[in-house]
C-alpha cells in the first residue's frame, strides 16, 4: 500500500512551492497540489525539469503497473477509465491518472469535458487524475510521459492509467511507456480494421470492444479475433477481447482481470524488465535525437551557417554538400 | 520551349547506363529511359544519388512552374492529373509527373491502378510520367521529391506536376516543394472540414471541388469560400475554388487558368523566389538532420555507447545525463 494522498493539499511555504526536492518530499506526504506542481515542472521542461527527473530516477520509484488506454475519439475511453480506477482503488492501489492529449497545447485543452466524467475521482483518497501536455519539454509527449510517470511513482502511487486520445503515431509513442496497453474499439464496421491499420494491433495486449450493449459488438469482437489469428507475433501472449459496457460497468471486473493476469504474464517471463529496459533507452535515444536538433536550432543563426545558406542560395553548394559542410563543424556541448 | 523528350528511348551504351552524367546528357537528348534510370539513382540514395544531386543542381535547372496536387484517395486526383497533362501540354510545356506514394516501399505500389488512367499520355512526346517511393534516400520523400524536380528541370520539362495519394505529414512536407499547390476535395459533408483539419487550408492555392456533378458540389464549395473568409492569411492571394469533373473535362480551362494566374501571381510578387530560397533552405536543414541521425545510429553501436546504457540500466545517470554524456563525446565527420 502506497501512502494515501490526501485530497486537502498540505500546507507548503510559500518559498518553497518551486523547490523540487520540496514539493517531492510533501507530494509523498499526501499533498496532491505539489504532486500537480512537479508535474507542471516536468511539462514545462528546463532546468527544473531536470531537476525533478534527476530526484525521481530511482529503483523504489517504479510502480506496479503502467496501463496504456487508447482508441479512437467517442470510445467511451474517458468512462472506462473512470471505471478501471475504481476497480484499481477498490484493490488497495494508489492510482494516478494521467490524460495525454497530444493535440492541445495546453493541459486540458480540448479533453477537459472529458475529464468532468471523472470528477467523482478527483477528491478520493489515493487518486490523482492529471491532464498533461508537453508544453516546453524536450521531447514533447513521447518523452514527457515517462517522466510523469515517475513522478507519480515517486510520490508512491502504485498504478498509473495512461490515457490517450485519437489514434495517432504519439499514441503509439506514448503505448510505449507502459507495461500493459488497452486498446478500445467500438462496434461498428471497420473499427477493428482501422486500429489494425493504425498500428494498434502491434501494441495491444488487451482489446476492449467498448459500448458492447450495441449492435455489431459480437461481429467487431470476431474481426477482432480472425485478426489476431493472421498475426504473425510469437508472443506468448494472445490479447484477449473483452467486452465492456463502460456506462453501466458491464465486464469491468473481467477487463481488469485480464489487465492483472497481463501484469503477471510479464513477470513471470521476465517481459516486464525487458520492456523496462528497452524503454528507458528509447527515452536516452530520443533525447539525443532532441538535443542534437535543438543544436541545430542553435547553429541557424550563426556566421557559418548564414555564409553556407548564401553559398546554396547562389548554387554554389547543393542542400547535401551545404548540409555536410555544416554537419563537419558541429559544436557539440 | 524544352528539347522534346521521345517515347522511344535514344540508344545508349551498355557501360554508360547508370553513369549520371551520360544518363543525363541522354535525358536531355529525349531518353525517357535514361531520365527515368537518373530518377531511380535519386530513389535509391547514398553516392550515386549525390552525383546526380550535383549534376543538376544549377541556375538553370528551374522548371517554370512546379504544381502540386493533394487530396484524400478517391477524390479523382490521378484523372484530374492527366486533363491537366493536357492542358499544359497543349500550351506547349514539356510536362513531367510525379506521383507519390509514401505508404508504399516499392515505386508504382498501391496506385499503379489510378496510373492507369494516365497512360494514355506515356507515350506523347514531351510528357514523362513516374510514379516515385523513397526506398534508400536520406530523409525519405520529403527530400526526394525536390532533387526529382531538379532532375525533370534538367532533362528540359518546363512544368511538373506533382501528385500525392492521402492527406498527411507527407503530402503538407512535399507541398511544400511546389510552387502551387491543389487541393482537391469531393462534395459531401465534412470534405471541407476534413481538409481543414488536415492542415490543408493553410497550404492550399488553388481549391478544386471535384466531381462537381454530383450533390453537394455547391455545398462544398461555400464551405471552402467560408474557412477562406474567416481565415487569417495576410497573403494577396485569395485562393480560387473552382468546380471540375474531370471525368468529362469540365471546369479543367478555368482550372488551368487559374494555377497559370498563381504563376504570375507568384512571379510579379517575388513570392516565387522566396518561396524557392525558403525551400533549399529547408531542405538543406532536414538534411542536416538526417545526417545527425545517421550519426547516432552509428553512435548506436559504440563501446561508450554500450558503457553509457549500462549506466543507465544500473539507475546511476537518468535518461537526460545520458543523452547529454553521448552527446558530448559525439563524433561529427
Amino acid at each position: 500500500m502506497p501512502p494515501p494522498v490526501s485530497p486537502s493539499g498540505a500546507v507548503s511555504g510559500q518559498g518553497r512551492r518551486r523547490d523540487p526536492e520540496a514539493l517531492l518530499e510533501a507530494a509523498r506526504a499526501g499533498d496532491k497540489g505539489a504532486l500537480g506542481r512537479l508535474l507542471s515542472l516536468v511539462e514545462r521542461g528546463g532546468e527544473p525539469a531536470r531537476q525533478v527527473g534527476r530526484l525521481t530516477f530511482a529503483p523504489s520509484a517504479q510502480v506496479d503497473q503502467v496501463v496504456g488506454i487508447t482508441g479512437a475519439p467517442g470510445s467511451g475511453k474517458s468512462t472506462l477509465t473512470d471505471q478501471l480506477i475504481s476497480a484499481a482503488a477498490a484493490g488497495g492501489a494508489g492510482v494516478g491518472v494521467l490524460a495525454v492529449d497530444p493535440s492541445s497545447p495546453f493541459s486540458g485543452g480540448a479533453i477537459l469535458g472529458d475529464r468532468v466524467r471523472m470528477q467523482r475521482h478527483t477528491l478520493d483518497e489515493g487518486v490523482f487524475i492529471r491532464s498533461m501536455a508537453s508544453r516546453g519539454h524536450l521531447g514533447g509527449l513521447a518523452a514527457a510521459a515517462p517522466e510523469a510517470i515517475r513522478v507519480l511513482a515517486a510520490a508512491g502511487l502504485s498504478l498509473v492509467l495512461v490515457e490517450t486520445v485519437g489514434v495517432g503515431q504519439v499514441e503509439i509513442e506514448v503505448a510505449g511507456a507502459t507495461d500493459t496497453t488497452m486498446v478500445v474499439v467500438t462496434p461498428g464496421w471497420g473499427d477493428a480494421i482501422q486500429a489494425s491499420k493504425a498500428g494498434l494491433l502491434e501494441v495491444a495486449d488487451v482489446f476492449v470492444v467498448n459500448k458492447a450493449d450495441r449492435d455489431g459488438a459480437a461481429q467487431t469482437g470476431r474481426d477482432l479475433e480472425n485478426m489476431l489469428d493472421l498475426n504473425s507475433s510469437t508472443s506468448a501472449w494472445r490479447p484477449p477481447v473483452v467486452m465492456t459496457t463502460a456506462t453501466t460497468g458491464d465486464g469491468i471486473d473481467g477487463l481488469w482481470d485480464q489487465v492483472r493476469e497481463h501484469r503477471a504474464y510479464l513477470d513471470s517471463t521476465g517481459e516486464r524488465q525487458r520492456r523496462r529496459e528497452a524503454r528507458l533507452v528509447a527515452e536516452m535515444n530520443r533525447l539525443l535525437v532532441h538535443l542534437l536538433e535543438r543544436d541545430i536550432r542553435a547553429l541557424a543563426g550563426s556566421d557559418r551557417y548564414e555564409a553556407t545558406r548564401a553559398d546554396l542560395l547562389a548554387w554554389r553548394v547543393d542542400p547535401f554538400q551545404a548540409a555536410t559542410r555544416l554537419l563537419a563543424g558541429t559544436p557539440v556541448p
